[in-house]
């Protein structure tokens, strides 16, 4: 399976990283191909801007969505925009890892699926029903995060609500909409404040969770 | 009434930057004291990252969270996200103008929310309580934002499902996290793809949603 590895957090030695490169050493023992987008490590800029399109359909008015689709069939985007969508059409499986900040992905990792996964690429915007005619059909997706609180403040009647609602921004309107495939979310809970002792639990349950897939 | 208009569309010609300017005219004509954020145009960075910490508690290894508990103690942010921090202190009420990409903010708004609203400023971290404890509790904000998909798409049943539940990301788990009252949100469905007469309804709709705050 040809894997590609999206990650964001921007402390080499954190357990973030640590679980990234777990999964890369589980995914390649396995004989897995994967490529790796270390989004800090890269100084990717997840702003989406006019120069995202360096042929623009409308150089005097700037409407992100109409470059995007019409940059989707000439293939005029940025070269740092192009480079990420060869990775994604190349991967059968797109990892997401990161540290939830509130509630919800980092900037960096949002903007790289706003800029990356432009209309006309990842899904049809023309037929209002991308959820049935996504481009990305034989593909799928899993996310893996950590987050600060407990993972009762992330359940039905705790104070952030189900954590699974505040996935479905990225899991269903995002991978779903594009006809991929979606694996069950690796969370790992009150991950400020672990043991060692417990972080070596939650990778060696990250490295045997990879490697089944 | 002191109000922070924190603003996100790339074109200053679009339609989401005539709202901008209808909201900051009406806002000064029914006598209230604005401040603009105009993130495109400040080249606000969207990244946390270590050098947001510019008096390190911990120079070998980035913990966001406990470097921003920190400096919120001592003052000690980078110079713009400690601009923004005196705005926001400044301001009785926060307004949040933005395109919905994939049914969320675009990066760059969530990368405020990420590196100005640190642990410590608009929450207290280590009580584990903070929607009791929320240090924003005299301040209100609202959300107003465009979105491409029609109405139905994002009510319950339609394919994206209730836009009320993908606000609770920020309505609840920002807003009311740091105890702000949240006022309603006003939403411009199928903003793609408006006759002019339909945006200036929009924009006379918002201008007299503005003037009663």
């Amino acid at each position: 399976m040809k894997v590609l590895y999206i990650f964001a957090h921007p402390e080499p030695k954190s357990f973030n990283a640590a679980m990234k490169d777990t999964a890369l050493a589980a995914l390649k023992e396995k004989g897995h191909e994967v490529k790796l987008s270390d989004l800090y490590a890269m100084e990717f800029n997840p702003i989406l801007k006019a120069s995202d399109f360096p042929d623009r359909k409308n150089p005097d008015f700037f409407n992100p969505f109409l470059e995007a689709i019409k940059a989707s069939k000439t293939g005029a985007f940025s070269p740092d925009i192009k480079e990420e969508m060869e990775k994604v059409r190349w991967a059968d499986l797109l990892i997401f890892q990161f540290p939830i900040y509130f509630t919800a992905m980092p900037a960096l990792m949002k903007g790289w699926i706003d800029r990356v996964l432009a209309p006309g690429f990842g899904f049809n915007p023309v037929t209002n029903s991308a959820y049935d005619t996504g481009l990305f059909k034989v593909k799928s997706a899993m996310l893996a995060f950590t987050a600060g609180a407990p993972k009762e403040v992330y359940s039905e009647g705790g104070a952030h609500g189900d954590i699974y609602r505040h996935l479905e921004s990225i899991t269903h309107c995002v991978f779903e909409y594009m006809g991929m495939k979606v694996l069950p979310s690796f969370m790992v809970f009150e991950a400020g404040n672990m043991s060692g002792e417990r972080g070596d639990e939650e990778l060696e349950k990250y490295r045997q969770r990879i490697s089944e897939l």
